[in-house]
């Protein structure tokens, strides 16, 4: 399409403020955080409305054109979710759709796509109010992208993924039509699901503009614990049988050696170095509840010989246990000069074998390796490390193995960041032909000219 | 399509001890346990597979043969959801098809679609492991069914409905081809989210014949209370602040006088005649938080004027308080000859306006009209009482300006029944006709020939 003519139509639909196309500005929206090298691609232009309205009549003037559509909240995703890879791609920037109306009524919040997650949580909180789901960049990342990839963090292993607390959605269909699913009853089967199909779908078939979030109360009491194993299987053993045991801790992640050496070297905190793995525990609940809770997985770790147990007696002590955690990935820059993740997840009671494999794909290929993660819910983030381009390329042979084995063991290859593009190619193998069909029947029903974010989920695949 | 050829096909692919094709035994497919009129419809024949490669084989020569397929569980559904409407229609009994395989390391379950949703619990509850959704008829009703439904219950305050445990299905396409959504990861995020998708589409999309169930551990306590109050509003009221105070009952039911009376006078419980309404309370949680729990209802209530307070000392003291629950539709024989139903729900906070609402309808029509249910998460069953076919043509009415009443607060038609045929023309009036079309393009996307469950959901609408 005529640039100029493109610039104009859409300029009259946001205006003259809300509309980017210079080289400089546009490049932003080459790359998303992941890392990735940035596409090729510039796109033609990028838009910020402020209303629904606005992005329907932009969605609109590009399915008559069949320009494609890629919507962008703060660039975080991580599996390289939205880039242009097609002339004439029309970026939607949510940034200025960022309101946030909590009703304590109806315990729930509405909030525009823009709205920054940590917001939402504090407005909620405002009223004793509580938005569970907490990626790691909860801080910087928007609803729309939390609600586009069904955001995970560390809380789900009891409290769930952003797809449990969304309620109801308003989206801007590819027809440029607005449609309102679901809302603000907690029981709702009026029809199909279509809030669960927007959420986790990538922006492949329409703009979420607007969430409808379910709010629970605040628990009234959390602390934090440390417990480090000299022996790998009895960390996972302890993961399985805490979580068997009655006590579901609000936090449970896991980090093995080669975590706890980077950030013990990072911080100085203390670190068991001797540890074969580590695990950081949250217990949330009635404050009545939480010695006793405690004195539950001190019992159930002690069975497994755990060498180090160390609970938080206030919260400076639980801050400095967080601050492992939070330590974990820039610490990983001592380790090598870059490195190749993922975040893959597997039944939980399956982690031994996942570390075991990653240490063993580490030996075949000659690579440092390691991962830590949300081990209550099986998810894993591992790590394939490398100092130069040979090491980078077998770290990506060496990640695809452990993706397959994943997959062969009832896996999947994306807990909580989505396929975007990087993952498009395991799609068939985890789902066979006829599942993916299915969801291509879907996309191609909701996005028959097929502008949503291409590329993103399906690939290049040989879809039409 | 020739009777004999189609009997004849089917007896091969499922064997002559698994097909049904006399009036005698096919007259039991024409209605569900809702209560309206059987169909004048007789399905051809009703097929009980035992494998999924019998659903496979029987939906592919429907598919071939432009042949309806309705999927049957126990016929317990509530909207017409299951009724043959067609020449040649087949019915898919699924009562075969019910083994139930807890995996307690996963924290899962697979069972087959005719597994009992008790039988489910049991086996759950041998390893300490819960599976929460209890819809009344949980001792009957199949999984295939409530997942098919989302079928809610009176635990979905605390613990969600059908839809919040399904991680995965294994699902029959309408092409024959069989797909295996999700699995038993806790987080998922490859690809669309079909497992919800199907969840809830009350068999038009495929045959949903396994499911994998999330478990969560057994809570270690439970208690009973029973709370009157002379003033709905102020029972409306108790149940926002209950559920705002951070304490979120595993049950909260709520009954207004009609149910009180016809209760009381069918089981001299001893209830609270001069109430205006009632909860019906469970608490559950680890032992020691129980009595903080009881406390902090009772203050609320207190504050509030309720007149009446009791809290079960032991398990007959709750099973008595269940009892009344339970006596509540029984009793309602005691009202009146007849009475229509549903199954709406509004967000919490409007619970005294509905009442309110409803009994304005029952004045403005002469009609006797109550309601009961399951307060904590909005959802109000209201019941419109008739005697002759007068009252009962007033009863639609006012059923019909009730439900446009719901939509109009925000509410929804269906909060756990499904849609069935009973609620099919709310549907573009609750959702809109640009969201409704956005559903059955999903719709012709799986299912191109429109065999599964014609009539369900869209109704006899103007669709293709």
């Amino acid at each position: 399409m005529d640039h100029d003519i493109l610039v104009g139509a859409l300029t009259k639909l946001v205006g003259p403020d809300n509309i980017l196309t210079g080289k400089e500005d546009l490049i932003g929206y080459t790359y998303n955080a992941g890392g990735a090298a940035p596409s090729a691609v510039l796109p033609a232009a990028a838009v910020i409305p402020e209303t629904t309205e606005q992005v329907s009549g932009v969605v609109r003037f590009a399915n008559e054109n069949r320009l494609p559509v890629l919507v962008r909240g703060q660039g975080s995703g991580l599996s390289v979710n939205v880039i242009p890879e097609q002339d004439d791609s029309i970026v939607i920037c949510m940034q200025a759709m960022n309101e946030i109306v909590v009703d304590p009524g109806s315990m729930t919040c509405t909030a525009e796509a823009g709205a920054i997650t940590s917001d939402i949580k504090a407005e909620a909180a405002k009223h004793g109010l509580f938005y569970p789901p907490d990626p790691a960049s909860f801080t910087f990342t928007s609803i729309g992208g939390n609600v586009s990839t069904d955001a995970g963090g560390l809380q789900c292993v009891k409290y769930g993924t952003t797809k449990s607390y969304v309620s109801g959605l308003e989206v801007v269909l590819p027809s440029g039509e607005i449609i309102h699913t679901g809302g603000k009853c907690i029981k709702d089967v009026t029809g199909y699901n279509l809030t669960q199909l927007f959420t986790g779908a990538e922006g492949t078939l329409g703009v979420v503009t607007k969430a409808v979030l379910k709010l629970i109360p605040q628990p009234e009491a959390k602390t934090a614990l440390l417990v480090a194993f000299d022996d790998l299987e009895n960390a996972a053993t302890a993961v399985v049988r805490i979580m068997h045991g009655g006590v579901v801790p609000s936090v449970m992640e896991f980090m093995e050696k080669t975590f706890i050496e980077a950030v013990e070297a990072h911080t100085q905190a203390g670190l068991p170095k001797d540890a074969a793995a580590m695990l950081l525990i949250e217990l949330d609940g009635e404050a009545v509840t939480i010695p006793a809770k405690i004195g539950k997985v001190r019992s159930i770790c002690s069975e497994l010989g755990m060498i180090q147990f160390r609970a938080a007696a206030n919260e400076e002590e639980a801050e400095a246990i967080w601050l492992a955690r939070r330590a974990a990935l820039p610490a990983l820059a001592r380790v090598a000069k870059g490195r190749l993740g993922g975040d893959p997840a597997a039944p939980i009671d399956r982690l031994a074998d996942v570390v075991r494999t990653l240490h063993g794909l580490g030996e075949k290929y000659g690579l440092k390796v390691g991962c830590q993660g949300h081990a209550g819910d099986g998810n894993v983030h591992p790590h394939f490390f490398f100092d130069n381009d040979e090491q980078k390329a077998l770290a990506a042979q060496a990640r695809t193995e452990f993706h397959e084995y994943i997959i062969s063991i009832g896996g999947t290859v994306s807990a909580e960041h989505g396929v975007g593009r990087e993952k498009a190619p395991y799609l068939v193998k985890q789902l066979g032909r006829a599942q993916v069909d299915a969801m291509w029947a879907v996309k191609k029903a909701l996005d028959p000219n097929l502008i949503m974010n291409p590329g993103c989920i399906f690939g290049e695949s040989d879809h039409d």
